[in-house]
């Protein structure tokens, strides 16, 4: 009997990421069974993969399970909620031992780092894809949501947003760069870390948060959309890698910062008065304020309305 | 500006299904909110459906919303879980406002119908497919495993199997009926009735239970492998709906209910001496015994092993 994909799912994709007291029965049932914890919220969310729209063909598998667990801890990094369980649904073309391998491996070495535990899902043949349901916890009332932002209050943003969509124009040949420099944007796009230890420091500190997925500005229109408020953003304050400033001039590396996407990096609103030395102690990553929430609706740069930018806000159909 | 990804999902997959007093938060941000009932397990399942694989190109949208929804309530019936909340992922080639009027036509009417509220997800372009995770409640050691199987048990099933895949067979031209039963056949497809219900009453009654998405005998021969035990199938007691009867002779027929998936029935073991009169009038849907669990591994049909039979078991990369 060939290798078929009751047996490729046990072998590979069976006992991935943390062991959890809480995972009462994991991968191999019609469902999970799960023990939530008393008295928390539960936040759930799910993204998807595709291969030539989220990343180019031919990405190493341990890169891509890597990307399909970090896109979904970065949704829970933006809500401040601490990830637990995860189910993967995965469509290949083809069953490969060797790549469902690699895949595993990458997938598993994200879930263990962040105590999270696949607890089920799908195999199935068909074009190239991978989608991620997540679920985690948060104290009642403390989840991050991006409609809290208020006229006054600061817009930060964490890391140096652009250096993942540079390092994808690397990969993908559109942009030239010595090696130095090529490699570690590369791998901001490859292995983007997602700020689950920020948002939980967020909790109870800023007003709204958001993950970079679709771009600074494109991002940070929804977080002002959905706050009901505009924002003001000095570009001139982007925090810009030595990498990325090494890779172009300072007009592209604007444009990577304000409209790239993949960065996965969280952009979030503090009231004024807010302990910003105290946080930036204990965040792990670098935060830069980027600018100011005001009245009325629509974003400006450097005091101009957005359409002047390229690139302001990724649209799968746009 | 063109109708974008974030109008097209503000627009068509915001509200759908039940409204529900435990969520907290709903689709728009990061991730949904929910508010876990207290002492229940949490049941978590995702399922995807790829055109070309799952369906035939060309499926009507509505048919695949319900069918994504469908295949995932199946597993929290066949968990004997109770569905509260969905998370939906859609990979779409083109973003057409009346197929997504349609798909969530079709997802919103089986939510309702079964108390479930679309609370999230992701919508991207690519190769059509769709991916439901789905959560549910059961209570503490009630839910219902594939491993609980033990020799001497009696084996039934739900409906009518083999409906669905000679349904899928008209459809795609392979088998010819009259009319008269074609269009029911092809709904018992286009329109899987998941067995939710049913699920529920068989808390503390079943020993083990399955749900049959990729054959009868493929399904079984999952559950007795779960459970460490053989089971012996009686061809002569599958149930047969009259139009499956009347659209093929009596061997294809039994091909159909034996090999075919796509049901989503549920096939279930009862200790001896269970009270299957009060079982059967508290189902809701059409019970038969077709066979019993015995010791060693293995299954047999009228006394034969299955590798006689067609179909034993639908394997993506078989």
């Amino acid at each position: 009997m060939p290798l078929g994909e009751f047996e490729l799912i046990e072998r590979y994709l069976s006992r991935l990421g943390a062991q959890r007291d809480d995972v009462l029965l994991g991968v191999g049932d019609d469902a999970a069974l799960l023990r939530p914890p008393a008295g928390l919220e539960l936040a759930l969310a799910a993204d998807t993969v595709v291969e030539g729209v989220h990343f180019p063909a031919g990405l190493d598998a341990a890169d891509l399970g890597h990307r399909v667990l970090a896109v979904n801890l970065s949704d829970m990094a933006a809500m401040g909620a601490e990830p637990a369980w995860a189910l993967l649904t995965l469509t290949l073309p083809r069953a490969e031992p060797e790549w469902l391998r690699g895949f595993a491996n990458g997938l598993h070495e994200l879930a263990r780092q962040h105590g999270t535990a696949l607890v089920g899902g799908d195999t199935t043949s068909g074009p190239l894809a991978a989608t991620v349901a997540i679920a985690g916890f948060v104290p009642p009332g403390q989840a991050l949501r991006r409609a809290g932002a208020r006229a006054g209050d600061e817009l930060w943003v964490s890391g140096t947003p652009g250096d993942a969509s540079a390092g994808l124009a690397i990969i993908t040949g559109t942009l030239e760069a010595p090696d130095s420099v090529a490699g570690p944007l590369a791998q901001r796009f490859l292995r983007p870390a997602p700020r689950v230890s920020l948002g939980l420091v967020l909790r109870g500190v800023a007003s709204a948060c958001i993950d970079v997925s679709d771009g600074l500005l494109g991002d940070l229109g929804k977080l002002c959309r959905a706050s009901g408020v505009a924002a003001e953003v000095d570009s001139t304050c982007l925090p810009r890698s030595e990498a990325l400033r090494a890779a172009t001039d300072p007009a592209t590396a604007r444009r990577f910062a304000l409209g790239g996407g993949d960065d996965y990096e969280l952009l979030f609103t503090l009231p004024p008065g807010t302990d910003t030395a105290q946080l930036t102690r204990g965040a792990g990553v670098r935060l830069t304020r980027i600018g100011t929430i005001v009245s009325g609706d629509g974003l400006r740069v450097d005091g101009l309305p957005p359409e002047r930018e390229p690139g302001h806000g990724f649209d799968h159909f746009g």
